[in-house]
């Protein structure tokens, strides 16, 4: 008997925190304060189930609903679960009500996860009586088609909560990676920031057009990056491994850094041309279409990892 | 009847970039200065080529190989040639007395690209008498499976030649990308390196591990970029696009980028700690198979966009 999860808040990511908990086994308790989003929960849910299922990503949709239930209240969404993952609206007034309602009605040994992709765990989790058990536990949109979870702990979340999250991530398929500290943006949206504001300044200063840009990470950059990560691919890189490439190239790198030393917000002029090629290679009205695209991309890639997963493992 | 490339220097790149014209179909004259590597470069292509079969990315390694001869003289591999590649090694004073090499005996009309991956081009082919016809083909390793190449012209090289090699890159499957003006690192090492940078700094400061930073792009940013790039990411990562998206996140990844705006070259004691990390998840003597690893996830995944490409067009 596998065990019982709550989710607290029902937008796009919920729903698909719904679905990588009740592919996994787990029996789901899911909750929205919205009566609309409830009671459109599981048609929803049953569309992308039997997408997932057409994609050969599930074997059987039906069942994996089935152990979804939505509930009326919010006190029985995280009654008797070992677990409960956030995911309200990003506003810190509103994060902090609803850890004030957790906080007041559950056991105290339950590790609660927060979907936040931006406000520290600390914002809305000082002094409440639990607070060692609340986390960052931060996916990609959706995730389930990409796995990886950021695990912010507070100051005060205890090590064993940090623990018990991470084992929990894996059991049901997610990649846990332990970030140290409140860092602003995490690890990936700095990460992902450093990228877009080396390709934002290039295209600025005429250096290249923003598709061109795209396509030197997708046709060059991306292709190593989805399969071992910027360490890795350096230390392959250079004959004596990582040492070896930094003494090649670290000058180079810290040559380029100086020349990006002056930060500087994108200017709505600098918006409105970004904006400008965007919109001539895909109009407005086809961005929601490419958004479907991008899931079929991601669910073809993810049954491609998983056929190829015996070869892809760390050494 | 395909046309006839010479390549010049049958290094790693050399022996890429021959796989690349051959398996495209063109005949391919190489040349490289040192006759060991003249004596054993058919059967590397070979194995390369025997390799690629086996992953079901060409069909007949046999007939790729016939297309690809090794030249004893500098003099033939140029002859009579609509291309030249030159991949001789990175340095400049090498490059120079290449250039003047071909320079002195091309004919007029022929374009010359050189796999510099950091040498501007003015810095070998100034003065030269058909200057205008030199620039940049920077691929990235190994071209055979990487297919973006970007192209960097001098300040006098002409349009025609750009847009003739240009023409010429995508009809042997490679992605040429632009780039206007010869700034350090061109394109895709300065995307590289920002996100190292921030890699490198997160590591640094304790955030997260090495092994958990490649994570984050492996089974995260890393899985988007592998078939979209950065701005397409943003452009459908919020409801109204780019715009919508540069808006909401402007600001924090300004904040972040202020934070980054005292570059410090790794120290030392940094990279030794990056070492550290990088040897206990792989010991030096598994470089080179992890190497391999790399390869053949490269080609597995070379296979599967062949496969998925009807999917994957831009719109």
């Amino acid at each position: 008997m596998k065990e019982t999860v709550g989710l607290i808040g029902a937008g796009l990511i919920g729903v698909s925190w719904a679905i990588v908990f009740a592919r996994a086994g787990y029996l789901v308790r899911v909750y929205d304060h919205n009566p609309e989003v409830r009671a459109q929960l599981i048609d929803k849910l049953g569309i992308s189930l039997t997408n997932l299922e057409a994609h050969h990503l599930i074997s059987d949709a039906e069942s994996v609903l089935r152990r979804v239930e939505v509930m009326d209240t919010f006190a029985e969404s995280i009654h008797d679960v070992t677990y409960i993952q956030e995911s309200v609206l990003e506003r810190a007034d509103i994060k902090r009500a609803t850890y004030r309602a957790i906080d007041a009605q559950i056991a105290a040994e339950i590790a609660v996860g927060s979907s936040s992709s931006g406000i520290p765990g600390s914002v809305f989790t000082e002094g409440l009586r639990y607070a060692a058990n609340y986390l960052v536990a931060h996916p990609v949109n959706p995730p389930h088609l990409v796995p990886v979870v950021e695990l912010v702990p507070t100051p005060w979340t205890s090590d064993a909560t940090v623990q018990r999250v991470h084992v929990l991530m894996e059991a049901v398929g997610q990649i846990p990676v332990r970030v140290n500290g409140e860092v602003e943006g995490f690890i990936l949206n700095r990460l992902q920031g450093a990228l877009l504001r080396e390709a934002w300044a290039l295209f600025d200063e005429g250096y290249a057009s923003t598709a061109d840009i795209d396509k030197t990470v997708t046709y060059g950059l991306g292709l190593r990056w989805s399969f071992m990560g910027p360490f890795e691919t350096i230390d392959l890189n250079a004959p004596g491994g990582v040492r070896d490439y930094a003494e090649r190239l670290g000058d180079l790198y810290l040559s380029i850094a100086r020349d990006r030393a002056s930060p500087q917000a994108w200017s709505d002029d600098l918006i409105g041309r970004v904006e400008g090629e965007r919109r001539r290679s895909l109009p407005v009205d086809r961005l929601a279409e490419r958004g479907e695209w991008r899931d079929r991309q991601l669910m073809a890639l993810a049954l491609y990892k998983a056929q190829t997963k015996n070869d892809d493992t760390d050494p």
